[in-house]
């Protein structure tokens, strides 16, 4: 094996390089992988741009990249449901301790998950990285691995989904058209929502998410009421949504989703604001409309690999760009500015299909 | 208004006719329905055939008739929804007490509901028919008056996928490819099912039941053992199904129903067959398999609505044959031989369309 | 039948009269009910120094009361499982709509729903008091009509631990130790929670708690840091609790609530208070801890009953003074200065035992 | 440390032996732990008596026994949350593949399991016992290594009753009064249940089910008709149960639990009885009466150990009988001749206490 390991190290913030690293070895339940697409979160430039997220500091060189797909090129010596040559979704969350959070299904809880690119811990952006083999799923042939690392962004919008309980006949409401709300677009639709409104400041955006599904866009503007977007919402649908994912972190946003959503609905949070919000809690309380915080995902990769390879989900479009991994810096310019909405890094030199 | 109201009555088993009853006068609650389409179900060429089903025995003639849609001529007094000229959709089942049951939202578990053409309720095959107005739903315009006929069997689809749990990524196998089993294959598509199988002793209903989204069809032969059915299940999915729906009724395809679904899994009870069944209870037992009946419906018309007016879910082909009122034995008859999937008569002497 | 009909009615904020009144004559579905107990609700004396709360506002006289038991003395014409001389306890909320809330089993959520002094709904504080036979419960010969007057604040609680989740082995926070933050403790206990802390300003109300179940009661002083008392309740009971449920609606109070909760618990708020709230949502929504609103109760009644028929609940501590109706207004005044927890009116002049 | 460690250990259907086994070794993420109590299942005794459960077949010679406490007295070298001299109870079941099952919260179905002498895998009625740490659970000073020890038993009443849907006021019918009958009574009236009915066909075990708490008990004779037994739990309750847990596994047993339960309640199977059951499977399917299985239990010691340390629950009297390690086979043949509840064995030569 070739022992070049190029790599996308955030070495401070704003300090982000490209260098070799060791190609790692794999331990007895991990998987070595050849990397091939991975995709550049919101996440990621926040940590270049502010060498921080929340309580999450960079205190010392760091990978990024947590959504990705590659190829296995060398299995632990226990790993039994993997080998050379299977392509693989990889799963970013691995937990490290058998807490109750884990034995209850809910292990993207556990305090001490180690998961890519939230420090301490590497991502994989890079040729050549190992992962828990448990954490990576085998890919069928018709799923691409661009589809396999779009993964990670769509089980956002599962799990956001699921804890919404949208199903047949729903109404929702999305706020923010970014890929986390277009994600959320598209599993709703999938789950057979009838009627998805979804909410942004740019026109473009709200343009992809027609195109992904969407039956109604409200175009925000700056200092509009959230009681009255409320009313706009209700407008649109006929009544108030069963449901509203919020996906821009705006305390104004957040605002709006609780005024808007039906007595007896669920407000989910997605998007990551500021520590304090100031909300009518009471306008929830009455009415009984839940709020539910979304944290990642759990349990998510077989049920999204189902989905893409019967086709009940097309992620492609959400593709806008691509560059090849030695144009790391190019790329996650390209993401800062906010062109497009998914920039794919290709990090086989050999093979840069999707 | 004209005073005729043809009505297809049962007098006894066997003796199914044609006759005029006066036009009802709706009360307060109620309103009056010009009937447009009304679907013939296997319980009312059952009722026909033998006089009754299980406990529910005729002993005076009854207006047969249950899945129906019509035009509201003349409301009650009490009635502020709804108004002369609205196109709706019927919910036959009427609670007539507010039992614990109504008030916990389960009132198909209603023991004094009222339930048309199951005895001694008169149903709605008939020109004039009055129901209580909140059992009415108003159709949106692009919903045509079959489809709104349709709600019926396709409720019986919605609470059986709901109550399996139906969601993005499930597998399922579906027993018996009558037009139940079709309408729950129709919903659990629409719920987000990735792979559906469905069995059937007839190649033309899995014809049909391609037709309709099932991703597998398999052919039962008499005689054909459970477990063996199951292998095959398996075969095609790849794994165990989460969730089986059974439509037959037969003891053989509740055994197949069981050995096939997964550990955690559910199985649906749709059919209904004989009295006590032999079944391998302590296989589903220690696999946790969970074994949940259905009986008819509840809260399922609006959400019907919504996805039919949204196109979620294409009812259409369902219908394979409509006759005039006037030719109500001759399309009995043909629901009796099982040919195609839906009869439809149409009521309305001025207009046939669909 | 006498004709005297005393009753406390509110005129206008500050104005509460005992006048007479004409005896009401039921309606077809609806009993007669001669008053036993009443017990008096914050939010009765809210009304009667305010006129309003939120944005009901009195605008016409109201009779106020609404945690009530009394006796049958005549039945509406379609009422069946109800007699003259029957006990029972009123459910205040009846649905005037059949709507989608009430059909799913949420009919508090009802928009129209009628409620006994919410204005402008007459209350029954007074002597005789006609109500929908179906929102009015029998007593067993066990039950006192005390509590089952006290049934009406129980329900609050029981709502509040169903919607949290309480269930075998729950650790559970209470903040607020006034009447609802009490029967939030004790059916906590009923339902299997292994340890409760409760949380007051008022010592004399913690030690009421410690009679009433509490393991552990924690003395808040004002300006005590929300992260602060989340510490102390996680040091008492060794983790953080599964549930917490806020019953006081102040500000500082939910901020302890969201800090104190374990990741993936819930919050449930009970306590009213202003109407917009400034929170640490994020610290919810990343370590996934729910907030769930609580209006009222539905479906309570028939369980409560059960409890107190098998002892599983002890309400009667909660009532510290009794007054006869007649002294209606010093029965208030004990309310509004906060003396005891539950102040009870006797209705019956000849039976004014609990 | 003493190199003795004397084991009961079956050989082959009817050859159980007392023998001495080496110490064995912990892994890194294991404890070595010194037995202290350790109870006889029915299973112990299928094992001895049958060699076989099932599919499940002895091959090779076998350690019994599942119901453990022990001390720790070595910790591996990854162990953190144990340390020597910790007193612990052992949940026998241990996942050991990070399947579907296990992500989901669901590891008790995980195919591949290790459980405690069930072959091929060796189970704890021995002196020195090696078991995975994070399986292990601390007791609190004011619980007993025999408490400790029936929380393996009570897990099964707890995810039962969790099954079940035990709540705040159900009312419960539990068909048989063996050990794992009452264990669900305890657990059913610890969750709330306002009414619990129990039937035995021995009226010393329905004597221990009155001490146990429950409510009313019914002697069965062999011949009762299923629908008869049905009635009579009807008129004991006033009403038929909410659930009703079966645990005898006898066909006839299961068609009086289906009869029984209310409409749109739910029966638990626990009893194990042979492959195909013949039962009313119509009846429960158009009552929706839900049909679950129980396999053991997962996610039950944390919260078991709760409700021990908070006195929620009283174990206690189950234990009828006590005998040294040494006097295992005399242990055994009490346990087979059905005399008492639970027989414990004391492994614990310096400390017999409970
Ligand atoms: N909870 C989790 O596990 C999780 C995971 C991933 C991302 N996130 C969060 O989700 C959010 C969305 O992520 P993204 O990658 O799509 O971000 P993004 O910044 O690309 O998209 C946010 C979108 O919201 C729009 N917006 C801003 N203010 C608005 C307003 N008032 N009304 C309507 N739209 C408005 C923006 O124009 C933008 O298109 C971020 O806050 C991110 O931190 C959370
Ligand atoms: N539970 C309810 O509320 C409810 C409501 C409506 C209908 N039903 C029941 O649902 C069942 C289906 O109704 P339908 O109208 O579709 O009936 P149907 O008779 O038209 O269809 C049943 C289908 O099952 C097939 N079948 C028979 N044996 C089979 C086997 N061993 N394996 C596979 N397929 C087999 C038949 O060929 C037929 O196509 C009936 O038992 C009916 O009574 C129940
Ligand atoms: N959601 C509903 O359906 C519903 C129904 C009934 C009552 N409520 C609300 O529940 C709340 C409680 O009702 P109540 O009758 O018990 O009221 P109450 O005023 O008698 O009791 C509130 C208690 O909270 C204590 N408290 C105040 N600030 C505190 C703090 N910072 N920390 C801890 N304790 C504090 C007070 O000392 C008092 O004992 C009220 O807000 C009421 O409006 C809501
Ligand atoms: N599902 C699981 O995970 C699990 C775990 C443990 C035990 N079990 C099963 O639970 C069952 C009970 O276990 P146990 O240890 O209490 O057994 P047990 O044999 O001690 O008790 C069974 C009781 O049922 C009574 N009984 C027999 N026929 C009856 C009838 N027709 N009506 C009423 N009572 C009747 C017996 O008299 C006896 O007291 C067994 O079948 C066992 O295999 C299952
Ligand atoms: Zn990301
Ligand atoms: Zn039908
Ligand atoms: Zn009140
Ligand atoms: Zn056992």
């Amino acid at each position: 094996m070739e022992q070049e390991n190029l790599s996308v190290v955030l070495h401070s913030q704003g300090d982000l390089r490209l260098e070799n690293r060791p190609v790692p070895e794999p331990g007895p339940n991990e998987v070595l992988l050849k990397m091939h697409s991975v995709g550049i979160c919101g996440s990621d430039v926040h940590y270049w741009q502010h060498g921080r997220i929340g309580d999450f500091v960079l205190t010392k060189p760091m990978v990024l990249g947590h959504e990705a797909a590659g190829q296995v090129v060398k299995v632990g010596s226990s790993v039994k449901h993997l080998k050379a040559g299977d392509r693989v979704a990889i799963e970013p969350g691995v937990p490290r301790e058998m807490d109750e959070f884990f034995k209850n299904g809910r292990y993207n809880l556990s305090p001490t998950i180690f998961f890519c690119a939230t420090p301490p811990d590497d991502g994989n952006l890079c040729r050549y990285y190992k992962h828990s083999a448990n954490f990576c799923y085998k890919l069928p042939d018709n799923v691409t691995f661009e589809e396999g690392a779009l993964i990670e962004p769509l089980s956002v919008g599962i799990h956001a989904c699921r804890r919404g309980g949208v199903s047949l006949g729903s109404t929702v409401l999305i706020c923010g058209a970014g890929p986390i709300g277009l994600v959320c677009l598209l599993v709703a639709k999938a789950m057979g929502a009838s009627k998805v409104v979804i909410t942004d400041l740019s026109p473009e955006r709200l343009t992809m998410a027609k195109e992904c599904g969407a039956d109604f866009q409200l175009t925000v503007k700056r200092g509009d009421g959230p009681q009255q977007l409320a009313k706009s919402v209700e407008d649109l649908l006929g009544a108030q949504p069963h449901i509203t994912i919020e996906c821009t972190g705006v305390e104004s946003s957040i605002q709006t989703a609780i005024y808007s959503t039906c007595s007896g609905g669920v407000v989910v949070l997605v998007g990551l604001g500021s520590e304090m919000a100031t909300v009518p809690l009471i306008n929830a309380a009455v009415r009984e409309v839940d709020i539910r915080g979304v944290f990642r995902y759990c349990n998510t990769w077989p049920m999204a690999i189902a989905m893409l390879a019967s086709g009940k989900v097309n992620v492609k479009p959400l593709v806008t760009h691509r560059f090849p991994l030695e144009q790391a810096i190019q790329a996650f310019e390209t993401t800062r500015q906010g062109l497009g909405i998914k920039v794919m890094l290709k990090c086989d030199k050999n093979d840069q299909n999707p």
